[in-house]
């Protein structure tokens, strides 16, 4: 059967989360049956990353198997119609190797958070950002970043639901940037624990906030301890930016 | 009475615009409300654009009298907190001169016209931008923008209940600018006509689908008449950016 890669991208408010659950919707339900219903295919849909409810992605990978050759632009188009009214949307179909897999072959990851640092509440960004009042030092932000690079026992970090069989990851990149009212955080890693990106995140703002000094971080690093960690930020200002994987 | 100047965001989406309708939520009306519940007063709160049902504004200005000398941060404070659960947010607060007129006053206006430019359907967007799916060509409508500015009689992009004394208005600029998947157009006036900015918007995207030569533009205009124009863009993806004042 022949294997298709899509980038995707999706609104997460009100799904449950990139996988199947018992109860509510899931972006891997809303692709499986635009399939089901474009060409009467019972296929699954295999992400590169399990994002959360309320979690947004810009360009989640996935890959599928049809039961026959199709134009890679007519699954596009056939599926941007028949996922409709949910806010997903396939951006690119690739045809791919058969044993391309999605989720393994996925050399880099990039996630994206926005913090709404002002006072007054959001509107037009409303469910698209973490609203922070007070006012953030970004800069002591960025200083505390540096201390999760590289590569960690990331235990602090990872929420007690994580399934991955180690706790030590490789973090790339961890950057903080203001833009006006808007602080922008961005994550590169492989690969990340559960809730690791909104752990870190939450942990950072503490930082920003003053009541943690940046070599706190490094303290609560090395904890290797979920408790040593800041709380977990929303899922609504996370976003799966790009998962990239090596050239041909 | 002292007078207050507000500046204002709101998402525009299921609102029937700024203005009190006998049907349906208006900015004006969650903001008068909000007044009320705050400090009790019965107050009028003017603004210096009427934005339509479904158009969102990042710096609308507003300006309202209240019964007594109130902090400015204080009022932002508490109508935020009073205007919730709407999308609207005062971003500030400001003590102007009793005579001051947020509608009057204003020296500039600036719109911001966004589209999604890209065979997808929008998702995190969604309910943001004008989604428009083949190819538009951003040269041909940044040519035909250049027809459009000066003192002109704007009777072919006037909507038929335009109230406005004349239809000869001065356009500073109209800037068109792609970014990615997006076409960003600005439009900056003293004052516009009403859909104005919605109706340019839709005869620029007929040039940019090639439907029209960029020298159509210039002979709708010379027309003076509504039915030479293109359509009227739709509201989603209109932004009331910033209203300007004189300096002190």
């Amino acid at each position: 059967m022949p294997r298709y890669k899509l980038t995707l991208e999706y609104d997460g408010t009100g799904l449950v989360g990139w996988q199947r659950q018992a109860k509510g919707r899931s972006v891997q339900q809303i692709l499986e049956e635009a399939v089901a219903r474009f060409c009467g295919a019972v296929a699954v849909v295999h992400g590169a990353g399990r994002t959360d409810a309320g979690v947004h992605a810009l360009g989640q990978c996935a890959h599928l198997d049809l039961p026959r050759e199709i134009a890679p632009d007519t699954i596009r188009g056939a599926l941007n119609q028949h996922v409709k009214p949910e806010a997903v949307a396939v951006l690119a179909v690739e045809r791919v190797a058969d044993d391309f897999d999605a989720r393994r072959a996925a050399r880099l990851r990039v996630y994206l958070y926005r913090i709404l640092n002002r006072r007054p509440p959001p509107t037009v960004e409303r469910g698209r950002v973490w609203h922070v009042a007070p006012l953030l030092d970004d800069a002591a932000m960025r200083a505390a970043a540096q201390l999760l690079l590289g590569r960690h026992d990331f235990t602090t970090f990872r929420d007690s639901l994580c399934q991955a069989r180690s706790p030590v990851k490789t973090l790339d990149a961890l950057t903080v940037l203001r833009a006006g009212d808007e602080i922008r955080i961005e994550a590169r890693a492989r690969s990340f624990l559960h809730h690791q990106v909104r752990n870190m995140v939450g942990t950072l703002k503490l930082v920003g906030a003053g009541k943690w000094r940046v070599g706190d971080v490094a303290a609560a690093l090395a904890a290797r301890d979920r408790r040593a960690g800041g709380p977990t930020a929303p899922p609504e200002g996370l976003y799966l930016v790009d998962v990239i994987y090596p050239g041909p």
